[in-house]
């Protein structure tokens, strides 16, 4: 079996948030690693992220997942900016420790209208998770898939 | 059966946020309802919280409903700013019309170690839904529950 | 507004699963309520349904839950036999009473192609939340509608 | 580092189903794996587990994944019957093919108090997901581990 190939690459994937979307690039993180049915992305946690404790707050952390469940559908149907998440569910299973999180997104099933696949959030550099997601994006027909740019 | 009264006020509550999660408080909401197994808070989107097709942001929506829910959890057990979430699961399922956001929280079940309960968003003065949550928040055992403040 | 009006009777749903999904029946539950949005039922715990403990096990409630939400799916859509659940989530909050346990499950949106809701469980009398999921249904297009009767 | 072992071996768990919770074993599954954090089991599909179209029904497949994490517990943490679900997440992805359905549990995080873990469904021999759960038990404290057995 041939493995598809990502439709889109990390740099076009900056480009299209830098025109559609600039308040996702503005969340800080990196792009690490494309491919057809899975990308990994980075984040530097700082201050403005951090909740009582000193963790990493559970919005940062859904924020994260979501962000890259998107690039991963972007992946797996070339800069369609419209997909949008219909479901997500996370447990939060780990205190993180501190320094950069990583996310893996791997996408399950992609169908016409619907993307389903999950996240696992790692601590940079260890094994455990400190997070988990699974998130369904609803993909428009292809009539609605025109990108609101100038 | 008498109904319990809520633990904290909705000013006890900006003044916790003030000095433990100013982060929190930055995002932007208002309290519009305390009672003891429910919490009515309100966002007023702006830019920031958009994306591509002028929608309200999937993570806004789930941060508005993790800090409802949040809120409701103080209110119930009183100021214990290190309760956190162990599971969110989200639906999406309007796009919101333009202006607040109202997010709605309510608990179903208040343990010793567990409160579970669900968050219904829905746009300023309309009946329908915009988003559903479901959250479980971990409650500290007590020796765990002092305050990271100074 | 007019409320719109369900488009099967109890009855109706009886005589749909004898036809084509007698295994539904056999499971032994009551129609209590229909609306349009809105569906009741009932299942009286035996023997069966029991795990260790003594209590009703985990997948008889998520069995009632499913059940409950497809039939508030032919309330609302008529009789479409072949809508399938994509997505359930259940938290389990209590232990139940001895007794029957209500299953009332309501639509949030009614979409052309995926119903979102909730069910809630509750032990027979009693106010409190035994167990509460939130379903979606997907519903398929009317050239796929057709049931496999004979 | 050493990779624990199983503290239940596959005949131990069918011993415990016979004496505590012979309605599980009924269900008519085979126990293909056993590892500390990963188990796998089987189910032979048969009339009775299918719903209209001839596929499988979402509760036969909700049950096979809360058994098999339900056990993959029971590796883990040794034999104790009263583990009980308390969140369940289920994505339904492709009609299963006719035969048997695999279901292997892993163990994402084993606390004392819960335990918190993911489930793969496939049809047998194939790569791709049919369903995939993550589910969430509660742990018993020590002193409430014992097991209703004569």
């Amino acid at each position: 079996m041939t493995q598809p190939r990502a439709l889109m690459t990390a740099q076009e994937m900056i480009e299209l948030m830098e025109k559609v979307f600039p308040q996702a690039l503005a969340f800080g993180f990196t792009i690490d690693e494309v491919e057809a049915r899975r990308v990994v992305i980075s984040l530097p946690t700082q201050q403005e992220h951090l909740r009582p404790g000193g963790t990493v707050s559970g919005p940062t952390m859904m924020t994260l997942a979501d962000t890259a469940m998107w690039l991963a559908v972007l992946a797996a149907i070339g800069p369609v900016a419209l997909a949008v998440t219909t479901n997500l569910n996370i447990n939060f299973l780990r205190r993180p420790s501190p320094g950069p999180i990583n996310a893996e997104a791997r996408i399950f099933k992609l169908g016409t209208r619907l993307a389903v696949g999950d996240v696992s959030l790692r601590s940079e550099g260890q094994e455990d998770l400190i997070a988990h997601a699974t998130l369904t994006y609803s993909i428009p027909p292809p009539e609605k898939r025109g990108l609101p740019v100038a």
